[in-house]
């Protein structure tokens, strides 16, 4: 029987991954619908949410016409009438809160008869990813779900076929991680779909559509975060593999799953990186790791990939040299190097690919993955971005669980 | 008296560029008119032009409706009525062959009352600028002048006002050098222009103008070396300056001007450098140094930022160490270090800027330029990429002018 790790890597780094389309979640996600959100992280009470998401909960609400207003949304979340649950349990992944309710427009890619969603970028300011629910955060999920997303989604089925994975490694190759630095891929996509938008009209609103889309320096994550995730999928399940499938945080827990060991989230008290804040705000403003986007480190790029993106240090902080320190590091505890996400400025090395919650656990070394940083009120907005290197305790029980399988099961 | 290397250096670093239209060159360039048109390089004989120039020059003659063939057009310019004088003598600069007549779009930049010149980029495949000119070169061309340029000018008028170095500067983020690597750049500026274009409509017209800018890797390259020319003439004519204010060639020469020495072109023939050929040619195929955009190294990026584009060595050979050293040799014939064009893998720091003669002269150290390759017959095309290395004499000879120029005019 072949190694269970090189099972997860190859999928991982062999799995073919297309756009598929722009859709409503209610209409791609199966069991979304009336009163049935997603979130981001591993499983939460509705009792113990962080601000952020509580705060994009109830303006979900509101943008479903569940509730009139954030009162209102209050006494229906209350009264327990709205089911919550993960991303990851539904093929989906959502930046910070990840909120996801039925009208809100997905980004859909595909791999054969594979599916994974996230949902469409809101852009910066007031978003609901953040927290934010005021009327403006509403009316422009209002115009992503009624105006953008068909458009986009007619575009996409105009356009040749569109391979997500060479996107991603042509962003390495423009200088972004595609995760905390997205710039030159948005604008990659963007071209890709501008000429189908202007050529279905109509004008103005074409324009506006391309405004919003070139306008929006992280319109490309959720292409990229689904991307990982529909890799992650494909590398999950392989008996006895210690590969990870995904990290994430819901604000209270950082959850991990590993490839061996089924749906079982191995969590730890979700922690704070080392963030670089924007001005005016400090350490005291900030939710802890929250979001679905650490997906970009399993899958390789992200954190994994920082050497390629120089120019993200403005942002995040840091420099070249400890990227490149930071990199090498994560070479000890995967299990191999992409064949296709290329470091240019490393000869074209490959990124490291494929956490191995073993190596983790025996080494010590835990993963760093990029970051952005809510404020922990609902509605502020992002507050800092950073490195954030996750805590070692998720993997070391991951470990000892596949030990233990392996001495249940009989494997050498 | 404030040093005149310094004067021509603060103009070529803090000169501010902005992109003001794409015109006709017969309307934008007083000069330009019926049976005058300009090409690359120092001034060059009609008996002598090579292969791509010649051939473009023809394939003009018949896009210019002056002959119905190539045939006819052979015989006016047998006759001698189409005057030919340097873009550079007429703030214009051209790829390759860089042949300008009157009907053709040129990209305008502009800062304050001065203007600069370059020919829009017709694309891949069978373009004037490498000396095609058949009637799918011609017609493009066609389609350029008049619906194209049109389209992009409309929409540069409707769209904020765009700084040409800062989009430079942010090419150097996303790993263009803006010479021969301009694929970011291009969907960065076309996203700029992206919305105008889709509400000016119709839909059809915007949608094959933003295929064609989008599709085309080196859209950007007139923006980019119009920009640098902007930046050499606000460079141009310090008195007893000897920083480089144009280098290019015309298939024979190679020539160099200098800030303080006027309109004279020192020269010396025309190399070929390490080029990196496609597949199927080799140097016997090669037209020598051709065209203006080395200007991009006059203006400090191009080969001078050659380690900000890590990627580019797949099309111009080399690695990434062999351009940091390549960087750090420019840095010794450089007057100073930009403080806009900075490479993010190098801490940010600033590009060499300013070549100055009298160093290049004083250590033997020629500078080196990205190149772009055309066959030497016309209508090929373009067979290869490189990195050239100057011939020493023309700076040698500018330092000797300098000096006896000192003399002459009394300067210590």
């Amino acid at each position: 029987m072949s190694d269970p790790r090189l099972q997860s890597v190859d999928a991982l780094d062999q799995t073919a991954v297309h756009l598929d389309g722009v859709r409503a979640a209610g209409e791609a996600i199966p069991w979304v619908g009336r009163r049935r959100y997603l979130h981001a992280g591993p499983p939460i009470g509705l009792d113990e949410l962080p601000g952020p998401m509580r705060g994009a909960l109830l303006g979900a609400i509101v943008f479903e016409g569940e509730a009139e207003d954030l009162d209102q949304a209050e006494e229906l979340l209350a009264s327990g009438a709205v089911e919550i649950e993960p991303c990851h349990d539904h093929c989906c992944v959502g930046a910070m809160a990840g909120v996801v309710s039925p009208r809100m427009p997905v980004v859909v890619v595909a791999s054969g008869v594979r599916r994974a969603f996230s949902p469409l970028n809101e852009g910066l300011g007031r978003a609901l990813r953040f927290g934010s629910n005021d009327r403006g955060t509403v009316d422009r999920l209002e115009w992503l779900a009624e105006v953008c997303a068909p458009a986009l989604h007619r575009a996409i089925a105009a356009t040749e076929p569109i391979d997500l994975t060479e996107m991603v490694a042509e962003g390495l190759r423009r200088g972004d991680e595609c995760h905390n630095r997205n710039v030159a891929s948005t604008a990659s996509l963007m071209g890709r779909l501008a000429p189908a938008i202007a050529e279905a009209g109509p004008g103005a609103e074409a324009a506006r559509v391309l405004t919003y889309g070139f306008g929006n320096r992280h319109f490309f994550l959720p292409f990229s975060i689904a991307t990982g995730k529909l890799l992650a999928d494909a590398a999950h399940g392989a008996e006895g593999s210690p590969v990870v499938t995904a990290m994430c945080g819901n604000g209270r827990r950082l959850g991990v799953r590993v490839s061996g060991l089924g749906d079982e989230w191995f969590t730890a008290a979700a922690s704070l990186g080392e963030a670089r804040f924007f001005d005016g705000y400090g350490p005291g403003d900030a939710t802890a790791t929250m979001g679905d986007s650490f997906i970009s480190e399993v899958a390789g790029w992200g954190a994994l990939a920082l050497e390629a993106a120089p120019a993200i240090v403005s942002f995040i902080g840091g420099d070249v040299e400890s990227s490149r320190r930071l990199t090498a590091e994560m070479r000890r505890v995967c299990v191999a190097e992409s064949a296709r996400m290329l470091i240019p400025g490393d000869r074209f090395r490959g990124t490291p690919l494929g956490i191995d919650a073993e190596l983790v656990a025996r080494l010590g070394v835990a993963p760093v993955v990029n970051n952005g940083i809510a404020h922990r009120d609902p509605g502020v907005g992002q507050v800092g971005a950073g490195i954030t290197r996750l805590p070692l305790e998720p993997f070391e029980r991951a470990a000892e669980a596949l030990a233990a399988g392996a001495v249940g099961g009989g494997r050498g």
